[in-house]
């Protein structure tokens, strides 16, 4: 049953910790992703969106003219195309859209802001390669989801025109720590915990301000994002991220959805094929997509 | 447009400001109520629950074993049968539910518990009837969610059944109104301001704590609820009751959705005939009670 499910996924989390050495860290996160098998009828494309490595999928329903530029978890030191692969493809099959993930640079190599502006050029370079605006949904994943809002937020003030929906799972969005959950949640978080996160912000700020919006966009000017979709699970130290985050979205009049998962663990979609609500929130975002991006004409 | 439909209500609203006086105020609300017209399909019968005026609505496509239980809006001290008649019968359309509307002791003739016995008495008198509570959608708007609020903790604390799902629309939680947005949205909501918040609290609590957990939820043990749906609109200022409601739901496990409406003002789903909207929060409630509560086997 469910519950057995989660307890199983914590399980294989236990069996092997995440290790302090950044090359054993960044490979487990790809071994977890390899836990998934990729359906037959999936698409993959190697790519190159603005110079940045990046990797089509796409299903047999998927809209040619829909496009999920997903940027995957990792706290900006880890994560990859082979990570996230099944998961993102599954996200698109339930979307309808093709799908573009993208392997931007990551600390502490290339601190803030090299992800930001990876994450700007692959979106310009879906707009120049003829992709709507209206027909992207931009999508991120823990640290990917702050990197998602700070590209919205970038993409506003130079003008350029905004995707038709934002997908934030798991969001980070405040690289100071400040929510109660970071506490209150740390006893049933099997994997996020405040050191690990200073240690990520540290790699990432590289001496910027964890205040800057563009960082923690938490404290961004929010108004006019397009309508969002905030899944988040009870059992997570950044449950507040998101719960603050749709505060500060609805007080910017943006059209936002928080959905609060009982019981699952951060990032819990990437276990969608051990979990049950895995494949729920994929279908739930699948939804959300159908209903906000522009019908092809 | 949409824009100007709204613009429409708020210049309604203006044309007939609320009185001070105590039945010119009920009297205002039931004619808002009145200016929906009732489809020719509806079947409205009245009824007594528990010893409590109430009143059946069903549509055609109603299965007669689901119930919506339906609490109004009024701050305690106002609302009716009459005013959310309409409103009430196409949210049950749409959830394909019979609703049966309740029409709870108001204050201040009848101040704190009057109206939480009410509920708690029509509720019992529906699993006596023979429905099954995984099969009742407990809802309500404004105070009617911070009633239904307080009826399922008392529920929960008499261990009795809990109905399948909760509604609240534009939710009034907090009596102490420590929200931020009863400053920040002050001027962009047409009409719940802070003394007119302050009068009703007074009224309703007749010298109870503000913060005790059956008057003002936000402050009580959220655990074990069932899957929630919270709709609110980013021009209220009870938005923060909201957010910081579906925090607290979070924080305590329950499956709860925040839905954030740009730009809509409190309980703005009794203007569904004006708003499109009203009509389209009406079909996400429909699909979340569709959703939510047990089939008929």
């Amino acid at each position: 049953m469910a519950s057995s499910e989660i307890d199983r996924v914590r399980a294989l989390l236990v069996s092997r910790p995440r290790p302090s050495d950044l090359a054993e860290r960044r490979e487990r996160l790809d071994w977890l992703g390899s836990l998934s098998t990729m359906p037959g009828d999936v698409r993959v494309e190697p790519a190159e969106a603005g110079g940045v490595p990046a990797e089509w999928t796409s299903t047999p329903g998927a809209d040619p003219a829909r496009v999920l530029l997903f940027l995957h978890g990792g706290g900006y030191v880890s994560g990859s195309l082979a990570s996230h692969r099944v998961m993102v493809a599954e996200a698109g099959r339930e979307a309808r859209a093709r799908t573009l993930a993208l392997a931007y640079r990551l600390a502490p190599e290339h601190p803030f802001p090299a992800a930001l502006e990876d994450a700007l050029a692959a979106y310009r370079f879906l707009l120049g390669s003829g992709i709507a605006a209206e027909r992207i949904c931009l999508g991120g994943e823990s640290a990917g989801g702050g990197l998602a809002l700070a590209t919205l937020i970038r993409l506003r003030e130079a003008g350029e025109p905004l995707p038709g929906c934002l997908w934030c799972a798991s969001p980070w969005a405040d690289l100071e720590m400040s929510g109660a959950s970071i506490e209150t949640k740390d006893a049933v978080d099997p994997i996020i915990h405040r050191p690990y996160l200073a240690e990520l912000a540290t790699a990432y700020l590289n001496g910027a301000d964890p205040r800057g919006p563009l960082v923690s966009p938490l404290h961004a000017d929010l108004a006019r994002l397009p309508p969002t979709l905030i899944q988040v699970g009870s059992a997570e130290t950044l449950l507040d991220d998101s719960v603050r985050l749709a505060g500060a979205l609805a007080a910017a009049d943006v059209a936002v959805t928080l959905s609060v998962w009982p019981h699952m663990i951060h990032a819990w979609h990437l276990f969608h094929q051990q979990l049950a609500q895995g494949r729920a929130s994929l279908a739930q975002l699948g939804r959300f997509v159908r209903n906000h991006l522009a019908e092809e004409v």
